[in-house]
C-alpha cells in the first residue's frame, strides 16, 4: 500500500517536478489544504479529495493514511517542499504504527530557493531557514535561533513571517535580529512566488521592520557579506579572484 | 541580451522543472561543470558548450557572459538549486557590469531538501545549511556556525562534506558538534542523491564522526526531537494533538 507526498513547488505548473507530476496522475486519491489543490487543478479532475481547512492538518493526513490503508493510492500535497514546514513529517509520525504501509516523500522547490532566485542570489552562502509561527514552537525558542543566526553571520530565510493573528511577528523578529545587526543590512521580501501576483522589493533591515507581510511573503535578511548590486541581493561565495 | 542560471536538480531527469527544461532547449550556449552537463545531455544536443573543471568557475561564468553579450542565448548550468553553493552569485556578480544583460535564476530542488526526502522528513523544523568546504571560507568561520547551530537547536545540513584534499572534514565537524550534542543525536546521510547508486544510511552522530564521506554525499545532524521511526528520520512539527 503506497502512499504519496508530494511538494508542488512554489505554484505555478513550471515549476513542479514530473516526479510530482507523475504520482499526482497515478493516484487516486489527494489530500490537502485547498488553495494547494486549487493550484495544481487541472492534474486533478476525476480524484478523490480530502480538502479541509489550514488547521485540519491532522485529521486531513489521518483521512488520507486511512485511505491508503483501504488499497487507493494517495497524494498528499503541500506548497514548496513537503518536508519543509510541510506534511511529510506529520504523515510519517502517523504512518510509523502501518508497517503495511510504503510512505514516498517527492521533494519540491521550496520558498526560500524560489524566493532567493526572484531576488538574485541571497543563500549564496550558510543560512537558516526559521518560521515565525508560533502555534506550535515557543516564542522563546525562535527567538534564541534568531539571535544565534545573527550571531553566526548566517543569512537568514524566514516562511511564515506573519499572519491573521500574529500580524506584528516580524516586527517582533526584526527588533530581535536589531540588537545584532546594523540596520542597513540588506534584506528581500517575496510575495506570492511563483504565483499569480508575484512581486518582490530590496529593503533595509531597519525598513523591513516597518514593512507589513502576510503569510505568502518569504523574507530574506542577508548576512554581513550580502549586498545589492543594480537591483539583485547578492551574497558571494568568496571568490577572491574577482 | 539574456543569461540564464538553471539549477537542475539533484540530478535525475524526472527532478528537473519545466521552466529549467524550458530554459535549457531555448538557450544555444550552455555553460558548467562537466558533472552536471552529463545528466542532462539529452536536454543538450546541438549546442554550444563551455565546459570546464571543477575550479573554473569564474573563467567558465566570465566566457558565457561574453558569449551573452555577443547576442547568443546562455545558460549557467548548476546542479541542485543555483543559489545554494552554486553559480547564481558569482554570475550576478559578474554580470554587474553589464547592464544591458537580463540575468534570470531557475530554482531548482536542492541537495537538502532531496535528500531529507531520501530520509524522511528530518528538516521538519527550523534548520541551517553549511558548507565544509574551506577553499572560500575560514575553518574558524565554519566552526562557529557549527557550535552556534547546535546550540539553537536547529537541524543542520551539511554540503560538501568531504573532498579529495580533505578526506576528514565531516570528522572535524562532528567533533565539534559533539561537545553540544548527544552521542546518541540521530543522523543521516545520502550518497548520490538523485542520481544512478542513491543510498541512505540512518546512524548516530558518534557513528556519523567515523563514517567516511565523499563530495557527493548529504549530511542531515538532527536537532533534539528529531528520531528515529522505523527505517526513516524525522523532525516532528509539533502537533500536540498526536
Amino acid at each position: 500500500m503506497k502512499l504519496y507526498v508530494v511538494g508542488i513547488g512554489p505554484g505555478e505548473a513550471a515549476q513542479l517536478t514530473p516526479k510530482a507530476a507523475a504520482a499526482l496522475t497515478h493516484c487516486q486519491v489527494v489530500a490537502g489544504y485547498s488553495l494547494y489543490l486549487s493550484q495544481i487543478e487541472p492534474l486533478l479532475e476525476g480524484k478523490e479529495r480530502i480538502a479541509t481547512g489550514m488547521t485540519g492538518e491532522v485529521e486531513r493526513c489521518s483521512l488520507a493514511i486511512q485511505a491508503a490503508l483501504s488499497g487507493k493510492t494517495v497524494a498528499v500535497v503541500s506548497g514548496g517542499d513537503p518536508g519543509v514546514y510541510g506534511m511529510a513529517g506529520l504523515v510519517l509520525e502517523l504512518a510509523a504504527s502501518h508497517p503495511t504501509l510504503t510512505v514516498e516523500v517527492i521533494p519540491g522547490v521550496t520558498a526560500a530557493t524560489a524566493a532567493a532566485a526572484v531576488l538574485g542570489a541571497p543563500l549564496g552562502h550558510d543560512f537558516v531557514v526559521v518560521s515565525l509561527s508560533d502555534r506550535l514552537t515557543s516564542r522563546g525558542s525562535i527567538e534564541q535561533r534568531l539571535r544565534l543566526a545573527a550571531q553566526g553571520d548566517f543569512i537568514i530565510c524566514i516562511y511564515n513571517p506573519a499572519s491573521h493573528t500574529r500580524p506584528d511577528t516580524l516586527q517582533w523578529a526584526c527588533d530581535i535580529l536589531l540588537k545584532e545587526l546594523v540596520d542597513t543590512t540588506p534584506c528581500g521580501i517575496v510575495r506570492q512566488v511563483g504565483r499569480e501576483g508575484e512581486s518582490s522589493t530590496i529593503l533595509t533591515l531597519r525598513q523591513l521592520r516597518d514593512t507589513a507581510v502576510d503569510m505568502s511573503t518569504t523574507v530574506i535578511i542577508g548576512s554581513r557579506s550580502t549586498k545589492v548590486l543594480g537591483n539583485r541581493l547578492v551574497t558571494p561565495r568568496g571568490y577572491r579572484d574577482i
